[in-house]
């Protein structure tokens, strides 16, 4: 992981079916470009017939009015013949994201701290909450709040409103920091791979309610926290991070959800900040993330 | 955890409804029979109408002729009014363990190792496997190793030999040292509580056949071992220990399997350890254990 | 550990010479009193000649009425005889907390998070920063925050009006939640264990100034925090808790920071909420801590 | 980390000075000779005049017979303009080791299973002894054991026989598995970055002897081991890899040896088979580790 990133750091992602000759179409082309590779990841999920997915990092000056230039000349001159997906980004381009919240707080906060402290490199510009509770906690960071109360009948017009807002607030990605609601189907389409949840388990164990007080019931000695890709089957997404912590025999319900707070929190926002800075890809279920 | 136990070293494990003065009552007890309370763990699962479990380690000269009078002794004087399941031990007894194996030599080969190196108190006095690959493992080690094919068909006569030899030779407590069949009921029944499997996966993830592979297909981030009491519903009796290791996009189903490997030996011989020095308690579904 | 204490909660400490028979009139003197023993933990340094230490809570009506006739009793019938340092309180009873801060923000933010969130029963009643960045970080939660720069020069006067502050607001433990300062001797002495430092590394390596440049410099792969009690020696005093995060080749100086701010903040506030629900014992230059 | 290496699988280690342009010359060079990239790790300390670290893994029909010309060809047409130290190896060919022990086996044991289970992936040629104790632990993997006990006044005659046994073996690497000898830096020299000690503390921490006892006195809450290579100044080498386990107050010196034993075995075992899997770039007093 890096710090802070420079106005002259761009990113690219690639996937695309593995061949010889990737990486040296891409570097060359590159280098010819005047772009300076500076870290490179890359994945091969099998070298025969397999998929190859590749991250770099590279400084080229100018790079804002580089981009769309070097886009259009990559997509011809190397994605195409090597059929790729791909991407460049500007690192200094920060993500705008929205933040769904309940009435627990811990994983907001945590957001809110580290965009403060600098280790989110993006910006939360919204907060959306079912409950009033977050308004607070929000408060001293000067983001939007808004309350919108849902219920089962409502579900449909309220997550309209909801688009609504983050399509004004131009929002990129969003956050299910501890948002104790099912997001429908409908509403999830558009934001495939960008749209984050945390579960409170180390899943695949304990999907849906109560994680705490299945763990607790069935006796384990760890418990855990997940961080994934929402999609339309419940707690089934792709995982990106997770993590885990001791419990013991005196561990109550209450013990294991004080103690998973703090897991939590740290899975969602290390997920964030590896989402925002390019590191994730998706392929079937399962994320590549380039650490 | 304390090391090689002293002659007159002895434990005392109690398991009651809570109610107050147990402490009081056993430990003056203790205390009047002359011996000196060295470790004291307790747990109770709630103040009113809890469940109360407490393990002693104490000092006592001549604890193996001691041993019967204390136990009538507690039994008239403490177990009865307070309605206690108890059980003296001296520590230096050694337990007698079966291991039963199939192909895979590092759960055996870390028992083998551990007892001779002094960490594991107990003796491994028998060795059965359904192939016979581990009769090399075992030759060094001078423990009898018994090769007994198992299928569907012979599975009934198959255990009744296996009983037999665990009743020749004393066997206290058998452990599943990944042992790829699975256990039948009937045999399982007199081994309750001490018959100790390790399973490749965190439980209750992956429950079943090859855990890895069905890690694999999820995306984990995190693999595991759970070391566990075995009962007639498969992979899920009371969890002794579990740990985890992180694994990354390239991890592969063998590599995987390599890294389990580590957990699944570390995660086995802690519980066996655990099992033999008397630190485990089991109420429902769920252990306590004194570490 | 526990959650919120009940008002009828009470604590007992005890550390002393080890001899037969301690748990026993102990726990005779709860029981007679009408106190029921929930949670009970001991330690022998060495069961010949060693020290004895022993954390009990218990159940007792009126708690806070009958401490003090509790507290007499004791020291005659059980103290005494037996030479012991003792102390009973009253769980309920929360501590008054003095921060110290200078200009990094995530040690005394984690502190009031969990204040407020319930994770530490105890009140932050006073902050002290030698700069004046903390004070928007405290605002939202209506805590003093004094502004009281020091230099070589003024610590003599400096630290006087810090201990006059800290008397008026009746603190009782003092937290330098990365206070970038040496603190002297005199104003040590008046609060042996009872003012806790976080030091940015694992203890005994790289004491002293950055640590993180230390750390980076010799090339480690692990980098940690240590928490524990100010001694006169720098970053010499009794270790209260410690915790590391595996790093690479690619962690700058400042990715360490970055790294190092979230174990900083999860070691401190564990070290902290332990000291206020009395878990810990010092003896030497150790801490014994009944988790 | 992969599974056992493919005849046709190769690797290229590169060092030097950073500029734009090196990773387009190396995989253009290797497309061009008929390479496949397969995996590829790049370093860079500084973007502006650092170091440049990569490791490839290629895929190369007829592996052993191209690499003499694969090499020279490399040298003329890219290592030399960019002024690179480079290697390329064979992945199959597998790396000779040399072991020195004392009395200690577990960290020799673990090689010795790891070598036999395969995720060693190099064979231990021999072992030395200057106690006799592990010949039996050696004896079932056939592998020959040197009996050569060394003292103060021996030392540089001893020193002598064990070069010359290494060189008769072909030794290409040596591991002191608990070689509990400080070696002198006659011997060191030739040994350069392929001589890995595994010392029983977390470095920097507790350098030299009885690192255990030295924890235990300082009241540590983490114990740790160190893998490192061997350099003239005493366990001050670059760092390769290092773990910890959490104790607690109950720890006695021995307990810590016993987990210490685990810790230990561990982390040498990873160490050496990332060297032979070349892994492992040094630099300064730094190793990169591209795992």
């Amino acid at each position: 992981m890096k710090s802070a990133p420079l106005p002259y750091r761009g990113r690219l992602l690639v996937s695309c079916p593995d061949q010889p000759g990737i990486i040296a179409a891409v570097s060359r082309f590159l280098f010819e470009q005047g772009a300076n590779i500076v870290h490179s990841d890359q994945h091969t999920t099998d070298p025969i017939n397999g998929l190859f997915f590749l991250r770099i990092e590279f400084d080229l000056m100018n790079i804002d009015a580089a981009l769309p230039t070097l886009t259009a000349a990559f997509a011809s001159m190397v994605a195409t013949p090597y059929r790729m997906d791909f991407r460049f980004t500007a690192a200094h381009l920060r993500r705008r994201l929205g933040v769904f919240v309940s009435k627990e707080d811990h994983a907001l906060q945590e957001l809110l701290w580290q965009q403060r402290s600098g280790d989110l490199p993006a910006d939360i510009v919204l907060v959306i909450g079912n409950h009033p509770d977050m308004a607070q906690v929000v408060a001293p960071f000067d983001v939007p709040f808004h309350h919108l109360p849902i219920s089962k009948e409502t579900k449909g017009s309220v997550e309209a409103q909801q688009s609504a807002l983050l399509e004004d607030a131009q929002v990129d990605t969003v956050v299910l920091a501890r948002y104790m609601q099912i997001v429908s189907p409908d509403f999830i389409r558009p934001w495939a791979n960008r749209l984050i949840n945390i579960h409170h388990s180390f899943l695949p164990a304990f999907v849906g309610a109560k994680p705490y007080a299945q763990a607790y019931e069935r006796g384990v000695k760890l418990i855990g926290a997940t961080a994934h890709y929402v999609t339309s089957e419940l707690d089934a997404g792709p995982i990106i991070e997770q993590d885990v912590q001791r419990v013991d025999h005196r561990a109550t319900v209450e013990d294991m959800k004080r103690i998973g707070r703090q897991i939590e929190r740290t899975v969602l926002a290390r997920a964030v900040v590896w989402h925002v800075q390019d590191r994730i890809l998706v392929y079937g279920n399962k994320t590549v993330v380039f650490v």
